[in-house]
């Protein structure tokens, strides 16, 4: 039996999705349509505008058949009190400060809002950067990084959350406990990680097919994918110093579901795998999102699939001194859609886990 | 936002899983976890007798971590009002009489209530009558079949039902409108049906390895599937006279979700697509579990997927004068445990879709 | 052990391949790669002329690296005897008789040439008429129908092939025996076809994506699938009076594979499966990439996987009078490129199956 | 067009296929059927003895249709000049001493003859070693470890050979190069492993059910896998001092394919991905088995599936000093029954590759 879910009273319910139609926008619509506070009342699309909801996706039916519209800034206003984005790269910050501009709380899924600088954005970001003469550095500076169990008290108060990426999620939930209390050397960290084809979008690109990516898993982004630097920000942030550490994307034959296996090298090699299992459940203690398995129990993608939740487990190799943590989410909802809903959540002063799934339909 | 919904004050709420680690079970767990009304009270299980949920199961954390229990009848009803059976043919028949003398109410998942005779059970799962030796032939024309929409008002008394199987639960729904309403030939008609391989159950068996069964399509009892007896004794009893069909079974590389593709021929050549849409329109307009494509819109699995939604579509062929009725469920939640929870709603007063996910998750 | 094949020593041996990256093309040269006669000498395309097929294919090294080139029609009749189209409807049209001028034969893969008249293959394909104004009637009256085992001698001679598509393959071997025979009515015949997604090109669509077509089935083209008419033009053809039928295609969440189960209505109640089954290994007795299976054994899908080969089953229902045909084929080769070698083997005066992997790499 | 393939004519041709219908025995002789040279003369099985191969296995016709035997010493001697094992590890070594002593030349699929010692393999295989009480210690020493392109002369002549695993076959590939040279560290070294299903044999287990497996990505054996002790002994032959990593397998949601993602500390910072792609391909270029691909080219395991070839990719990230070799081989062929026969081709005197295919059927 579900228990009652409390439910603070007095703050914002009004949600506008921008971007509804690719895999980010259905997700969080999806999750909103059974969420107890807050309500969609505004569907923003550009290529869609004018259309129904309905005609648009007969498979997802919506209490309220809205129509998609143009994503115009004083009519989201008008109708919602914070908006998520899910945008291509350098379109969100087009909009994003015009809605704050007009009161709207904003968090953006997509990578505009990642970085404390403009510059930071732009050195990572460089056909976008080149392409959209952004002047926002105030507010990539005021943008509160969404990863809701590392983001601290100032995403309650956040106007802007840039909400991470799907790696950057499963990489940082694994590797900010051993950086921030110093367990590992700052070198050698290698994350080999692995997710789904819907990690790619709903667009239709060749190596994304059915045909191409079925029976076949292969490395992508060697070296240089841009979750590298996002990822290097907050571990050095934990670390305390500068972090460089190596990132492998891999495309997996699968819809959903992402692991980041995350080795690191123990500085002292008398931790045991039951220490630092204790260490994690400790830093995870008030998050309801995310799981520490028991010692020798590793997880699989699907235990999170159409879930908000991660789940981690840590394994040490005393013979190399390794520490190997894996951690495994769903990458459109703990990785996307769901940090979208549990950003909104804290923003709105309700329990974190509100209105998410945390259990599996297995299998 | 989810509506508040309406709950019985007064009925009964204790729910003993009998057959817990399988998927039938599994399944059942899981939706009950979510259910605003009942609660879970006693796990059974033979194999797994003594050992607790979280060892067994680390990927679904209950609320309560119960210890599966050997499934004795006295402390099932000590703890429990009603209870659903995941557990093979024959098996249930062992356990429910003992059940119902002690008021616990029982939705079997199997197949030994689905047939009104003792003797016509027998004819059809013949190994099993062999290795059993059953004599509630009384208790088999008591029990209620239990696919709701087709169950009418003994269902909310019923003490105890038989849940359909995956392919009558969506065969049935897309044929009993045609078949009630003699709007088709009682001859030629054919229901080629696809499934994934998690309706062959959780047992290991060679040709549901994913080695063997992905990226691969076969049909499979070909010919007397045991499911047509089934099928077509709801078919007869909606149509007044004995229908015979062709049922064919294949099994498709996925693992979960299942389409009905029913062929049938229109007695009146006049009759349009959007005719029939119409009348499965009025048919399914109280049942909110069954949705009704437009005309030209057709289902995909992935469109009911982890729900307990079926989605028909209705297509005509004016020159073949054959109709043709697809028909999509999630073959472990209506066609299996969500169906058993949908019973359980009704048996309790109610409203049947309470707790069931009717949403997908897509993609 | 392989035998040692026989090879016609004076027949052509320089074969251009057009439109070489789409999987027509790929498998067509990786097929011709095996080959103990052909050569590929000429590799046709417009969006990729000017590169070495080795920067655009990295994972097919083929033994000349060739360049791409426009398909110019001197420059191909220069380099090769024949040539196998894997182009989009309406454009093999518009280089065939540029190429059969210069004495080169063309097996072509796409519709233009499957109908024995224009106005036919009009009827059908009406966007790919209006947009190309063809005027090669007698053309269309001259082409081979290219299902080899029911082409007879005139494919020997043919300068031009219209290969059949997947579709058509698969479900003319499983009904012409019936037909030709007069076995079944004319009426009630149902084809349900279940393809994988490779069968939609390598062209990127959404519906096609991982994401979407994954753990997912769906009907599509019900109703006046534009194979309907093919098929219904061999089944006429063979019964020898007009036949209409239902084809009902759906795709499947695999890479290749096509299966069809094809039913029809026995003339005769007496028939048996085994009576069915001879008559069926008679039928095909002399063609070696045609297999009948023994009754009561299904065909997989994956049991033809990467070979040419099309394994039917014949399976009876006495109590309906239903005889249900499954036909298995490889989409992309016994339904595309391993049929055009397969018809250039014959029009070489080499055996039929020559340089064609008959046998899978299971599983 | 195929080139003539050079036949040494008086080495040794008839094969005999132990434990002929798990994976290993199918692939072998699915190759075997193919293979301009050998000649199938004996299939061994214990559970099928007495039955006839197409009623096994009616999805792969061979020639001649054998009968399966009993594995017996004597009868495999008179009928065979070598034989494949593909048995469970702790078997082989009760069967290879017989047919050594009759002559017949073997080469064990299994890991019993990997290790250069018993107490090697003991420590390794430890339940196996106790429920076996194998004396062979003299057989370990003698036994040529078959991994073709490392095995140097000695495999000509082995009487015995131990065929690598999958996940050392790719490991190896990528990592001798490196470490024979002393061109990384010999400490931090990470092998990030990833294998379709089809790995785990084709008996029933659950974890590899397709609806457990499918739409799933999950770590095993972290910490201690086997593999990693057969890996480290190659490897620290080619280093010339112990080597101790990190080896972690995954599973992946597909049936054939394995990717090793393996990451070094370059010694000499100054190195490229260039400078060590031209180290790799002078390793290989005698080894048509293994491509080397060109910098920034990502090998995907569907480029091998259903080939004999490995290939590799190498990339460096400057900022870390690391190097990233990703190997991807089909782990049924190049990882099992494909260097089997590679081996065999060398042990008669053959090219390497002779009968192996090398090119896919993308896709």
């Amino acid at each position: 039996m579900q228990p009652v879910r409390p439910v603070a009273p007095t703050s914002f319910k009004r949600i506008a999705v921008i971007g509804a139609s690719g895999y980010g926008g259905l997700q969080t619509l999806r999750l909103l349509q059974d969420h107890p506070h807050f309500e969609v009342t505004f569907l923003g699309g550009e290529r869609s505008a004018g259309k129904r909801w309905s005609e648009l996706t007969p498979f997802l039916p919506l209490g309220d058949d809205l129509v998609v519209q143009s994503p115009d800034a004083d009519a989201i206003a008008a109708a919602a009190d914070a908006a998520v984005f899910s945008l291509p790269n350098g379109l969100a910050s087009q909009l994003a400060p015009q809605l704050l501009q007009r009161g709207v709380r904003v968090v953006d899924l997509s990578a505009d809002y990642r970085f404390p600088s403009l510059s930071q954005w732009s050195a990572t970001y460089r056909q976008e950067a080149a392409a959209q003469q952004r002047q926002d550095d105030a507010l990539c500076q005021q943008a509160v990084y969404g990863l809701v169990e590392w983001a601290g008290d100032a995403l309650a108060e956040a106007k802007l959350v840039g909400a991470p990426g799907c790696f950057p999620t499963a990489s940082l939930l694994a590797l900010m406990p051993l950086l921030q209390q110093g367990l590992i050397e700052g070198e050698g960290i290698v994350i080999d990680a692995k997710t789904g084809t819907s990690g790619g979008g709903r667009a239709a690109k060749e190596h994304l097919l059915l045909a191409e990516a079925a029976e076949s898993v292969s490395p992508y982004g060697v070296v240089g994918h841009r979750h590298t630097a996002e990822i290097e920000l907050l571990a050095s942030r934990a670390a305390g110093r500068p972090i460089q550490l190596q990132f492998t994307p891999h495309l997996m034959p699968m819809v959903r579901g992402l692991l980041a296996t995350v080795y690191g090298r123990l500085r002292d090699p008398g931790l045991t795998a039951e220490d630092l299992t204790t260490v994690y459940q400790v830093t995870y203690r008030d998050h309801p999102c995310v799981e520490v398995l028991p010692v020798g129990t590793y997880p699989a993608t699907k235990w999170v699939r159409q879930t908000n939740r991660a789940v981690l487990s840590v394994a040490v190799d005393q013979r190399t001194r390794q520490v190997i943590v894996m951690s495994a989410i769903d990458n459109l909802l703990k990785g996307q859609a769901g940090q979208a809903v549990q950003c909104l959540n804290v923003m709105a002063g309700l329990p974190q886990q509100t209105g998410l799934p945390l259990l599996p339909f297995y299998p």
